[in-house]
């Protein structure tokens, strides 16, 4: 008999990883609470909304029961979006116990409390946040499913853990990776979006890629800073969980941040961008919660500040885009605060 | 009376830099040892062959004569393809004077010897190479030459120098930034072209995006690896001249290097992409220096390797780019071989 995963819940990224496990001949439940998406997913083996024109695998069903969709699983991995986690995890917690590996690839923080998608997890799970595993790096759903190579990383405090989810998805087409600062590839993998947003919003305001490079350049260092005083390790920032995911969520056309930022670049309201997504757009709350941390740990974002700006203030993208460009410094290593992050080496 | 500049030679790169001084009201003279070309922008403001379509400003002229270019200019900025600046600076000593600023924008190494430029441009005119300025960073000409935000560093081991390049470009949509690590600054700029070989290489296999945030991860680690070992702070390669640099020249369709990559990854012949390509692409001789210099210091280079034997010993790109993605290490620090830089800084 196959082993058996269950994945929490059906977006696109969760249904991608739910592929990535049925390549592997696991019985993969998703677990949703939409019916119609369960019936086009076990009748058709489609999810049309999240994933357009892609052919799932008959080893992948859907279900709305969380006690069918996790008993028996030796693996359960939550894909909500970072609103939906903590009751999501509450309505698993009946049926979850100790030896089920709990591997969650939200990249967000919970908005009303600033916590870590791990802690509020653990939390609810009664758990060690130390032993969750998080899932993170470079990888659009849209190219998973279509088995093209992805390179990714798993990091947990508990190496058991990690090795253990490395085994779970490892497959030709899916390399993974262990990394301990499960800190920094969860606050990596969530700030990043705060910049994608941006490099969208510069090339919305038709700036080229000059200036995008420019503001992916500050907005590592800018993210690596405050991680860092957060408790992660820099070098993550210099990882598939920091400069990788940047990459490719700040240059690529199907990611949905890149996508918001341009929109409101070309002049749109955030109502128009939120009503026309269809989906969740993690930068927008990540951007939210960025502006109360680095007014909590006294550390400067202008990039994410400026967007608050933008998002919730309704400052003029092209204002906030030029404030970025800087004109008031002098020294490269001043312009990316970089001495804060040399020091903490040193 | 306008302040004068000359610049060497007239490809993309310099254009565009001419362009930048042309637009603070300085006369501009550009040499170039084409008469068809200097015709062309003296008669037309046009230099098609590099810059099509762009109208060059009247403040800009060209001319073959090496006296009359650099006669009473402040400032001389070398843009020479990286196997012509010896020769080039060597024309330009006669008439060189040690209150003479010199900047160089080539991304290279001269190839048989593995100098590093400002080294070949201080041993050709007889100074400290500290004093000569590195101008690097993400700037793709095409842009430039329309005004878009361009952000760059000017690097020197003279504070002096590199605040007179600094004052020299600094405009509304040209953003100068200074460093100290001059040899990083070099290093970064040239060593990138190799990863950007890569990831267009990677692209035009069609690997997909997620592929290619992988490869850049850990090309920045790689080329940051070499990099320390020469002498350059760490540090450097996370700013303009390393991350910016990279990330423009390998998502760009207007990088030489990455078409370069994308035309060797669709199955053509290094000479059939370079017959195609009527433009020097400096990543293929970077790699070839890379080879040499990797053997040198005893550090590893994986991409470059794999690219060497691509482009010189008929590997094939498939085989490479797979090799690269790297199946046989577990960690993400081993992955990118992070211990190195960890060890540099503590």
């Amino acid at each position: 008999m196959s082993e058996k995963a269950a994945v929490l819940v059906a977006g696109s990224w969760g249904t991608a990883l739910a592929s990535v496990l049925a390549d592997k001949d696991m019985d993969v439940a998703v677990w949703t609470r939409n019916e119609a998406q369960r019936d086009e997913i076990n009748g058709l083996h489609r999810n049309e909304r999240y994933l357009p024109g892609v052919e799932l695998s008959p080893n992948l069903y859907a279900t709305t029961d969380m006690e069918e969709a996790v008993s028996g699983a030796k693996a359960v991995v939550i894909v909500a979006p970072s609103s939906a986690v903590r009751e999501v995890t509450r309505a698993l917690k009946p049926f979850w116990h100790e030896d089920m590996l709990v591997v969650h690839a939200t990249k967000g923080f919970e908005t009303e409390t600033m916590k870590r998608i791990s802690t509020v997890i653990g939390e609810e799970l009664g758990c060690e946040e130390g032993r969750i595993v998080v899932l993170s790096g470079p990888s659009h759903a849209e190219e998973v499913v279509k088995r093209c190579p992805t390179t990714v990383v798993v990091a947990s405090m508990d190496d058991t853990q990690s090795a253990a989810a490395q085994d779970l998805f490892m497959n030709s087409y899916f390399r993974v990776y262990t990394n301990r600062d499960m800190v920094g590839a969860e606050l990596a993998g969530a700030l990043k979006n705060i910049i994608a947003l941006g490099a969208g919003m510069s090339d919305g305001l038709g700036y080229g890629d000059n200036a995008k490079a420019a503001l992916l350049t500050r907005g590592l260092a800018e993210i690596t800073r405050i991680g860092v005083e957060m408790g992660a390790n820099p070098l993550t920032f210099a990882g598939l969980a920091g400069i990788g995911d940047l990459v490719v969520t700040a240059t690529s056309r199907h990611s949905r941040n890149w996508r918001a930022g341009f929109m409101l670049g070309e002049g749109k309201t955030l109502d128009e961008v939120l009503g026309s997504m269809g989906m969740v757009v993690e930068g927008i709350r990540t951007t939210k919660a960025a502006h109360t941390i680095s007014e909590k740990y006294k550390v400067q974002m202008p990039i994410a500040g400026q967007l608050y700006h933008v998002l919730f203030e309704g400052l003029d993208p092209r204002t906030a885009v030029e404030a970025l460009m800087g004109r008031d410094r002098k020294t490269e290593m001043e312009m990316m605060s970089l001495e804060t992050w040399e020091q903490w080496h040193t």
